[in-house]
């Protein structure tokens, strides 16, 4: 196991009928700048639940964030919070508004434009404070510091972590989950998964625990995940859903573990170029990913396959082929699509998009060791 | 799933050669009283390494806190920091230390008789900041805000939370532990055990993700307790051990779930009456509490045989006596006596231990269901 810093100060609020605890929540006296995206809060009645408990606040809306939330949408609302004297801000929304709000209250505090913390993020160190209410259970943003955020003019869609931009508290209630469309359940079921794997399937730390825990995850995932997608709400159904995706990425399953991550910065590029959902891209590229470095990843990839897909029988390789395709069965079950083809995408942009992970000097994996050619081999393998 | 709430605040340091990050974690200025044991750290050279981190701090040392530490005993460091203006804490050893300082810290901001907020922990709210370096991984106290005290002369031992008895951090160095005796190891597996057990073996409440992580800590702990207990030091032995520990009451299992804790409360009586360890009581007391409540615990039971020890075999009650057999020879294989009469101890007292809970008019269990008559049922089912 490797030395580890392990702190979350997020205060989790979970549970049915818990959005009302916002009256109490939120310090007196604060002026505070709710943020949110395209109004679904307004048909499911969370936009209502939340005025109801924040009528003793003085209050600034700020709504259009979009999924994958651009730096310049996300530039309006720091003037106009600027212009309001907002010292609080509370995100309501799925980890879009989450993410972008993160981005608005560090660049509260910015000096200098704020998408220089985007590409050097060590400059992010300072935030205004912020909450959250929970609508679409997916990207874990409700209780950790990391935040995407895309660039429209450049097709650059980069990560960044701050210190300050744990949420105060964040409330999740499963009942707002029931208005959900398909499609953004399964993408959160994905999303859970994926950042599971992130963490877990690389190589052994000998961290017994954590792989556990991981484990534990993703075996209540497959366990519930067509049900949540497929069937008709129910709550402890949702609750555990959403639970898992927060469970996901909040820093207990990454505790002194070696991490991955490479799916995700691979999947980036696929959404700034073509705009395919995060999940989706998720579901493409790790299928492939796993077997392109199925040789540094063999040791896991069988721990996988025995604990998760209980599949003991056969050869390593058999195992490990078995474990890949269930995996992907899984994510197709939920109704994802998960080669590109499918998604009418051709090879014409693998050479660019392994040209700039070059250009970047970034070394992908958690041995670094996936290189600009692994990166096209492993989209080759997205194909069909 | 139950709604809940959780915030742990504690950061946790943990790796190999931590404990000179003290230097940078205490604010500087501050007046430290360093709070320990019987001087076992003075042998293996954790009293050295963390005074020669806090070389720039004006610290006054508190020694002698036993373990069950007392309140005669704390009263005397009480008096001691008041007089030295102390305004940080340094505990620095296992959860007697630990305990014994979260009383200390509270008694330091409270306005009367201190024992008044172990009768009723309701009147703790505030106390002065504290920071552990963890010498015997165990109980977990330190990463929550729960303490055990005693008290001499009325032979109490009772428990209390305070809201602000998180440890601002935890130093957690897996190598400190190479020291310890073969006894307090074998402890330390069994606290960490019966902990998760207090917290996952009760009754269904559909909380997945929870199940799966105290089922791996379990796991974690019956394929690495023999070794640590009798083998020779190993560093991710030990350290899988030590985040085991930590793990097992921090909250993170606890989320919307029901709790038990009768075996603790029990326990705590035979520990108050005849001086034995709280782990051997745990020990002694669980295996017939599962006994005598496994109609109530039957779903649970069956769930902890299969993903626990793999029995998938046979009738229910077969599986189920099968998983507590397994369970007591596990405890019985760390070297631990878990039944009365190998402690010399006969049904003398059991009278008195059930009029004990029957006058505080305590009902325990997840459903409050065990009455007195069944406390001497179980007490009965520990003598041989």
């Amino acid at each position: 196991m490797y030395n580890f810093i392990f702190k979350n100060p997020t205060k989790l609020i979970f549970g049915k009928g818990t959005i009302a605890s916002l009256t109490t929540e939120i310090p007196d006296g604060k002026r505070v700048m709710m943020t949110y995206g395209g109004g679904s809060i307004k048909n499911n009645g969370v936009y209502d639940q939340v005025k109801a408990a924040l009528h003793n606040y003085s209050i600034i809306e700020f709504s259009g964030i979009e999924p994958n939330p651009t730096y310049e949408t996300l530039m309006q609302a720091v003037a106009l919070a600027k212009e309001q004297n907002i010292d609080y801000f509370l995100a309501v929304g799925g980890g879009s508004v989450i993410d972008g709000t993160k981005f608005i209250v560090t660049a509260m505090l910015y000096d200098g434009d704020p998408w220089e913390f985007m590409i050097d993020p060590s400059k992010a160190k300072h935030a205004l404070p912020f909450a959250t209410v929970l609508t679409l259970p997916a990207t874990g943003s409700e209780m950790n510091n990391g935040s995407v955020i895309s660039k429209k003019t450049t097709h650059e869609k980069l990560a960044f972590m701050n210190p300050e931009t744990y949420p105060q508290f964040s409330i999740l209630d499963p009942e707002v989950t029931y208005s959900l469309p398909k499609r953004q359940l399964a993408n959160g079921v994905v999303d859970a998964y994926v950042h599971v794997m992130e963490q877990y399937l690389t190589f052994s730390s000998d961290s017994m625990i954590q792989d556990r825990f991981a484990e534990g995850i993703l075996s209540t995932l497959t366990e519930i995940g067509e049900k949540v997608v497929n069937g008709q709400p129910e709550y402890d159904l949702r609750a555990n859903f959403m639970l898992s995706a927060t469970m996901a990425l909040n820093g207990f399953i990454s505790m002194g573990v070696p991490q991955d991550w490479a799916t995700h910065m691979i999947g980036h590029e696929l959404t700034a170029l073509y705009g395919l959902d995060h999940a989706v891209t998720l579901a493409i590229v790790q299928p492939s990913l796993l077997r392109v470095m199925r040789n540094e990843k063999r040791e896991k990839l069988l721990q996988y396959a025995d604990r998760v897909w209980h599949l003991t029988q056969g050869s390593e390789e058999g195992r490990i082929e078995a474990a890949i395709q269930k995996t992907e069965a899984f994510y197709r079950n939920l109704g994802i699509k998960t080669k590109l083809s499918e998604h009418g995408i051709d090879n014409k942009s693998f050479d660019s998009i392994a040209e700039r992970f070059a250009i970047r000097g970034w070394k992908l994996g958690e041995k670094q060791s996936i290189t600009p050619e692994l990166i096209r081999e492993i989209l080759n393998g997205c194909l069909a």
